[in-house]
């Protein structure tokens, strides 16, 4: 496959014109992708050999591996360990050029995206732009608690948590330093129980030796789930096993508990619960991240857009979505697919054959979902696998947690620094340097 | 040496009130030591086994090893490699607390200091606050252009780089092309030289990579100094090698030239030059950082605070001041030190053993400081070393180099990361994850 982007390379006359965005010119049909996540980069991956010219556009320079979010948030990994610059990416993909924008609108009608800094004509327009926290309308906790589904969220938790501590230090008054070090994590899915259970060994491992002005037991943990159990998506056997593994690291589970709202200070439940924490982290809800230009008459449940078996957006003709805003209803999966990594990537690999055909006038095989199995962590050498009918967990649940983690993560220097530092914690306890950059500003 | 921090410990009643930080009892003299550079850092560490109470107030909850800050701001390293949180620092050191803060004044008549948080009571006062960039009054230059004193500069550096490099991708015009990845690094010392060298790299070796997109001669690096050459402080020898070493590297240095206004695009010097370049690099001078109550009597040239022989502030009892906010106006030194790590370390070491013997009267004999030579490098495998009489430069003493700055680091993660990622760029030109994660926006 020849190098598309330095050939036929735009001057100021050819393009640019009219508020377009650079691009190098092409004899081959454009396919503009709308975000870099698992979805995202497996299409681009896939299609690096067709010919085609692959437009990729992301409001951030990096591919984010969101499983290991709730690390950082922890201190446990460097941000840099967990994203994975675009441009490191494609760099041997001949047929891929990377913009950073974000998106404004979307005018199907023209055949055009268009972005804050310019727009980009496509042949064929694929969205992955996943998801944002859902607050469902809850005012007071959007201002004031944190979310968990980007890098930026992850640093927000950290220098909070860390500026927490400090303020701790410095008052006297007990109440002020309890309230300052409790937290309160509302969603007991994946993300909520696996930040619940980075922060109980925090707690453990962490605070007596960095902070010997506290009491060990200031530090307090709740996790609170709207539901009847924790991983509601996994096997009641690992629901049962993660609610063991976190109160015996005396995290505080309420289940059937809904949070209603938050002053800063203090979080209150349905049933009058009342609990002092100047920590909240909400994972409880995610909704589609939509741009403009796609009306509610393409839209199901949660925000997500609806396609076909193809992946195709119902009612729009070259437009195709994929990953988490993607909901393909069928009669197997009425809810469409589990908003999670495998779907993504699968359905990226899929899309990176289908795009090929449909231009060369081929059929398309509906995309089918193979389910390769839930995992989910708690702690060191506390996991929960479900791998079909094989369900088990413990240490051999977290070995293989930990080798899919660090196999799945991009690049050769991020798989070294991930092991290097989850070695030097297996070993030691150790977290990586808990240091604040960006000072944290309460309201929003 | 008992532990202090654990006996004793305030409750509500006896500390905190009237707006005092909480701090733990003890019977032994209180020392204060506002910042945690290498003065504070190797003073704390020479106190840890004397009988007095230790308490480090800093804004940030770090240590920055400031001669690796270019590396952060051209995507060498990552911020976490050189800095190291003080909490870990002082774990094992039973009579230091570290408490989190700013200073806003200083009240030597009433011993104490007054943070935004709090006040402290000391029986004696340390400063060590260091400097921050000096722009001479240039307001025009200060808005739009950025320093490289601490870790925010450093990734404001990588990041405004690196959002221009991505808005240069989206223009279509070639000037605002070349404007956008031209830099100008206004200032011949080792901060300068070593930034100029870094950029250099950078263009060589990762912009053809990342972005095949431009013309390799697209990104021109200027350096700006003021008098007739670079690295004034060290030998002739030095000085003529290094412009070879850069200019070799297309470096354009400008010697005996000044910069006097810079509107955000273009960059005026004194003889009437004017250079298109959206990035402006400020190592031209530094000033002390003082707290308010430190009036002008007690200031030199620089805003540095004039000290005796044995480190204390000429016209107060119990204050010292070290490092580089401090200048020792000797015969011998009539400028005062030289504003660098090492008389910041031995001033820092030489305080540990003067304020105990005060505390039991005893003498100190004057501190005297000992040169132990100059390093500075300009890229892989260049850099110029004067030690005494011997005066080198190239494989060796980069080597040397390399091995000085990976001993002074503080802690084994850091030292194994830095080292990783040396090894790992040496072999393959490849540096580390080039990420924005906050946007740098331009007007401050």
């Amino acid at each position: 496959m020849k190098q598309l982007r330095n050939i036929n390379y735009c001057d100021d006359a050819s393009c640019g014109i009219g508020g377009s965005v650079c691009l190098p010119n092409s004899d081959y049909p454009r396919v503009l992708v709308i975000g870099g996540g698992f979805a995202g980069l497996a299409l681009i991956k896939g299609l690096r050999k067709h010919k085609v010219q692959v437009v990729l556009v992301d409001r951030n320079n990096f591919h984010q591996f969101q499983p290991l979010l709730y690390q950082v948030a922890t201190s446990g990994l460097e941000p840099d360990s967990i994203v994975f610059p675009f441009r490191k990416q494609i760099a041997e993909y001949g047929n891929v050029v990377y913009r950073m924008g974000s998106v404004l609108s979307i005018v199907p009608e023209e055949n055009k995206v268009i972005l804050d800094k310019g727009e980009i004509h496509y042949d064929y327009l694929v969205l992955a732009t996943g998801t944002s926290t859902n607050f469902f309308g809850l005012e007071n906790i959007e201002k004031r608690s944190l979310g968990l589904k980007d890098i930026r969220d992850a640093l927000n938790i950290r220098h909070k948590m860390l500026q927490n501590l400090e303020k701790a230090a410095i008052t006297c008054n007990m109440e002020e330093k309890d309230a300052l070090t409790n937290f309160v994590i509302v969603g007991g899915g994946p993300a909520g129980v696996e930040m619940a259970g980075a922060l109980a060994e925090f707690c453990h491992y962490i605070l007596p030796k960095d902070y010997p002005e506290y009491p060990t037991e200031i530090m307090k943990i709740y996790l609170i789930e709207a539901s009847g159990r924790l991983l509601s998506a996994m096997s009641e056997k690992a629901s049962a096993k993660t609610l063991r593994y976190l109160r015996g690291l005396n995290v505080s589970v309420l289940l059937n508990e809904v949070v209603v709202d938050y002053n800063g200070e203090v979080v209150k439940t349905k049933s009058g619960k009342v609990i002092n924490a100047r920590n909240l982290i909400w994972t409880a809800g995610v909704k589609g991240q939509l741009p403009e230009g796609i009306g509610s008459e393409f839209l199901v449940r949660g925000n997500r857009i609806r396609v076909d078996e193809n992946l195709k957006v119902v009612g729009l003709d070259n437009v195709f979505a994929l990953g988490d805003i993607a909901a393909m209803i069928t009669e197997r999966t009425p809810g469409g697919h589990p908003q999670v990594a495998q779907p993504a990537i699968q359905q990226g690999k899929y899309l990176a054959r289908a795009i090929p055909s449909i231009i060369n006038n081929r059929p398309n095989k509906p995309f089918v979902y193979k389910d390769k199995g839930s995992l989910a962590t708690v702690g060191k050498r506390k996991a929960v696998a479900d791998l079909g009918k094989l369900k088990f967990a413990g240490f051999g649940a977290w070995l293989l947690w930990s080798l899919v983690h660090i196999m799945s993560i991009s690049g050769f220097r991020n798989k070294l620094l991930v092991g290097i530092n989850w070695a030097l914690s297996y070993f030691s306890y150790e977290k990586s340097n808990r240091i604040i950059i960006r000072s944290y500003k309460d309201e929003k």
